[in-house]
């Protein structure tokens, strides 16, 4: 069946979002609408100035025989930062505040729009990064870890608290909690992570970073390297914070328990990845 | 910024995939392209039949002063069946078995295109119906319930096994485990769910039932009633199935420990959603 241009652009559309980061030969899609590479590379051109204009993202070509298209996810500051914003005044309502200084965001972690939203922003900042794997932590760093891997067309490797039948022989290792100091202990399953992965961490918090180090120790366990870090939400007034290089898209600040009270503010994203 | 035909075309599919199961005003359309409503109707007529075409699921027309139009995720038979024979050929490969009989599946769930496709499987087959809310366990099932509940522009509530501290006030139930006949409690945040919510069930394997159970118990807690029950793969043979209505995308069968054989089937998944 021959497709007409609008019809191509629109199941080219869906295709591309679909794929992110894998190579489309224009061959594909010469096929699979029976038409001319030359009028493929025209609808690609379309495609790709729209997706530019919009803040989606862009197409990056590969030249030659074993050439073709790839959709790498960059959404525009234009577009992240009202998204921020939202999400800023989303956190800072002061029912989330629960004893000890940590912050209800269940329903927000439970909003699949918000934590898509915030993954592509996120997958924005390492569309072009070599990056083999995501990792989080069991539970709640789960959905927006797959939300940034799903546009990285990464998998998405998750450490546990503890180890499970299903998951087949582990490896574990125990770490120091950043803010109680106690030992913790974290379990990945052998099998789930490549020797000498490049590995992105993402999790939904960072009080001290604990955590995050615990993962670094397992994934170094694996002979992997840290490609980055990124958290949703980072606590503030750290005296002592045990990670540097790390990106977060909120920042809490001024969190008094007692007036219940907290201030919310644009993490370190826009200042960092520009 | 006026927009060209080709344009809004891409647009509108980026839009409308982003925002399932959402009512968007014709006027939305027509204010965001400067475009009269009567192209954005054949707009949407076009994308409409492409994306019937191509079996990703189709457009409903609400008329009326508060009508618009909403996307409905309806993969194809066409399209979900070879998926599906792929996870089978997938699963049957004998180095997934684990002692006690079960399956080794980290690595599938573990890739967000294998957990998108089949989320929007599942999806298909309540995009019309009424959902408030999809349910898991963790861990498992978090990343599939995310990739159903996106589908359906709903947010995912999270079951746990033990309470943390982070979840606020809690409600637990103690429940029989169907396989192992073991008491075990599960654990749900008391702001997570609305009273009287409609919910899908959702989990990455079933073998007897107990989990699901548990989860009923649990919504009844909060007088929500099953809107459907859906998971990815389910264990034969099962004596005693204690749950009877829910759809399954595989159906493991005969599987051997000692010959390190499992066969591997369609579930009941296109035989039951006609």
């Amino acid at each position: 069946m021959k497709f007409r241009r609008s019809e191509r652009l629109i199941d080219m559309t869906n295709y591309l979002l679909d794929h992110p980061r894998q190579l489309v030969p224009l061959t594909f899609f010469a096929e699979r609408y029976e038409s001319a590479k030359s009028s493929i590379s025209e609808d690609l051109a379309i495609v790709k100035e729209t997706f530019e204009q919009q803040g989606i993202g862009t197409l990056q070509t590969v030249p030659g025989a074993a050439g073709g298209v790839k959709f790498l996810v960059q959404i525009s500051e234009e577009k992240a930062r009202p998204f921020v914003k939202e999400l800023c005044d989303l956190i800072a309502t002061p029912d989330r505040l629960l004893p000890g200084g940590y912050l209800y965001l269940t329903d927000i972690l439970g909003d699949p729009q918000i934590v898509q939203k915030a993954g592509r922003i996120i997958a924005s900042a390492y569309s072009e990064a070599k990056i083999d794997v995501v990792m989080t932590v069991a539970t709640k760093g789960i959905p927006l870890a797959y939300a940034v891997a799903s546009q990285l067309n990464a998998p998405v490797v998750i450490v546990r608290r503890d180890s499970k039948v299903t998951e087949g022989p582990t490896v574990s290792i125990n770490y120091v909690s950043g803010s109680t100091k106690r030992i913790q202990t974290m379990v990945l399953s052998k099998r789930s992570l490549t020797e000498g992965s490049r590995v992105l961490i993402v999790d939904d918090f960072m009080k001290a970073g604990g955590t995050v180090i615990g993962m670094i120790s397992l994934l170094e366990e694996f002979n992997g390297t840290v490609a980055g870090i990124a958290v949703l939400v980072e606590a503030e007034k750290i005296e002592e914070r045990l990670v540097d290089n790390y990106l977060s898209l909120v920042q809490l600040s001024d969190v008094d328990l007692k007036e219940k009270k907290i201030n919310v503010k644009e993490g370190n994203f826009f200042t960092l990845n520009q």
